[in-house]
């Protein structure tokens, strides 16, 4: 992907279709309910009018792009976990035993995993081969990777959503796997949305204090040394972002290119949206959030891009397990517009 | 029910079991993710298997129960809805068109509504009758029910939790209808939490702030001429409650009782909640959070009972519309014990 075809993408982004969110509206303030009284399940029914054009699209045929990547900061002893993990934890996403794989089937979703830069040689049938290079490099060293490198994984990330849509999909969710991949998460937070490295670096997967001092000083090396520029998210995702992180800019710009709405999952993921609403304001309103993970920034991330969690349950895994639980607000919400029954038809008294 | 019986059935009420609790600790601490990572989803299915004794129990048949009654302090223009609208929206739970219905039918949930005080004669084959009165009297004259009235809606719930027990239903919910009971469950939460009235007292279904300003005027003169007595948690639910909220008591107390899990709604569930809290402190193990209402007063009065909401959506319609949406996340919990890989099975390095 060039950057001329990057802006082509974003280009071809449209707004929400008014009609259809007003249409939403005076459908849900004719339901035997006090006005509003549903909240953010009628917020989100006017949302999916506007993403879609329809009234309560059926949404039923779902998929969690799970993108996974090695990161070379590990190499400073980020991380509670081996970097060897991340391909493990791919092989466990395709036999289908992870959180991820167990929430999307209670979700009715699919889980589509992708290799966009796991430092190993992974073979498995079900496994989408998108391999960008084998692991970032060591950030703190210099750039994570080019800008070309970025470009082509954002480029996976969106042919893929491309082909999803083709084959009837018509809701997303962005999962992700990468051993260290909250430290260049943070280093995204503290560049792009003006965060404190101390409030950006948490405590990922289970890191001690003193571990997570150490991580707070892997940041800022790695930004005093490539000085990524803040009014080129490009440039700050390539230098201190990862593979998985681009992959999923170019999903949540997919989707919205497909006018399909995607569920933004945690702290990982949330960082990609950052990134996309950054390239992108208009990619905004396809984006929602699902939950807020108990990593120390989530909060101050999603508050800076602009998206709600809906979800409390002091959650901190990843892989998309947010989404996979949100999709049921979603079924909701179309729900309670095809199902439930006008003040007129129940013969209801209003004030 | 006589005290003498309500002693009884508090006294069935066991703790949870402690050996399923720790098994299902230890199962958790295999599976495939960091330790905690799915945060209050693992305190959920410890819960669970402290309550039914089993790793992984099957609770697909579960009830939502909602408790339908009117009263007496509506005369006093509390509410933005007419008293008539209580009848009216339970012949719209039992055709299904009610909010509450439509999103059990996504949880695979059944809804027993029940008539435990409206004030009309309500006829449908579906319908649960089990009215104690018409209706409380006007809460600022006197009491809204004598104390025998309420143990006789708490023993209807109660009752009620029995019978499907029976029928093989393992988890229930709280909902219920009232027109007024917004300005019941701030007089409970006044006296039984100890909240200020300008802080108990909301906008229910949607009163301006001039009316509110009258709600806690009408809140502070019940309380005056009643002088219900904190210490006697069935005095003040006499004095100040609400037939629908004894009879959620009931269903509390009677889920305990049945070594079943209750999920508690909204505003009014919680007062119901807070009260059986008051009359049996070892039915709170048996209580999870739903979701978080927009009314004021729900996060403190949740605060004070000690659960804790999943949901927050800003939603203020009652019904048990937060529970049946909430049902999802303990569906989650048992999944992930049944189905997640181990770190073993799965040939994963832990640290």
């Amino acid at each position: 992907m060039s950057e001329f075809i990057l802006s082509q993408l974003i280009g071809t982004i449209k707004p929400l279709n008014k009609e259809s969110v007003e249409a939403a509206d005076r459908h849900l303030n004719s339901l035997t309910k006090p006005p509003g009284s549903l909240g953010r399940l009628e917020a989100i029914a006017r949302q999916m009018a506007g993403i879609t054009g329809e009234l309560a699209a059926d949404l039923s045929k779902r998929a969690i792009i799970v993108m996974a990547a090695d990161h070379g900061v590990c190499a400073e002893g980020v991380s509670a976990f081996p970097a060897e993990v991340t391909g493990q934890m791919v092989l466990n996403f395709l036999s289908g035993g992870a959180a991820v794989n167990v929430l999307a089937r209670l979700a009715g979703a699919q889980v589509s995993c992708v290799d966009i830069g796991v430092n190993a040689q992974l073979e498995h049938p079900l496994l989408i081969s998108r391999k960008v290079r084998s692991g970032t490099a060591n950030m703190t060293q210099g750039p994570a990777m080019s800008r070309e490198e970025a470009l082509r994984a954002i480029a996976a990330g969106s042919r893929l959503v491309d082909e999803l849509a083709s084959a009837g999909y018509r809701m997303f969710g962005t999962g992700e796997m990468g051993i260290g991949n909250t430290t260049a998460s943070a280093a995204l937070c503290a560049v792009l949305a003006g965060m404190e490295l101390d409030a950006a670096v948490g405590r990922g997967t289970g890191i001690d204090e003193d571990k997570r001092r150490h991580k707070v000083d892997v940041v800022r090396r790695a930004i005093a040394i490539n000085k990524p520029d803040r009014a080129d998210p490009l440039d700050v995702l390539a230098k201190v972002g990862g593979l998985e992180i681009a992959g999923l800019v170019g999903v949540i710009l997919g989707a919205a290119a497909n006018r399909c709405p995607v569920l933004i999952d945690g702290f990982i993921s949330s960082a990609a949206a950052l990134v996309a609403a950054r390239l992108a304001p208009q990619a905004l309103p396809y984006m929602l959030g699902s939950h807020l993970s108990d990593e120390q920034a989530h909060s101050g991330l999603l508050e800076s891009i602009g998206i709600q969690p809906m979800i409390h349950l002091d959650m901190r895994l990843g892989e998309g397990t947010g989404v996979v639980l949100s999709f049921h607000f979603v079924d909701a919400a179309i729900a309670v517009m095809r199902e439930m029954a006008t003040f007129e038809s129940a013969g209801i008294s209003r004030e």
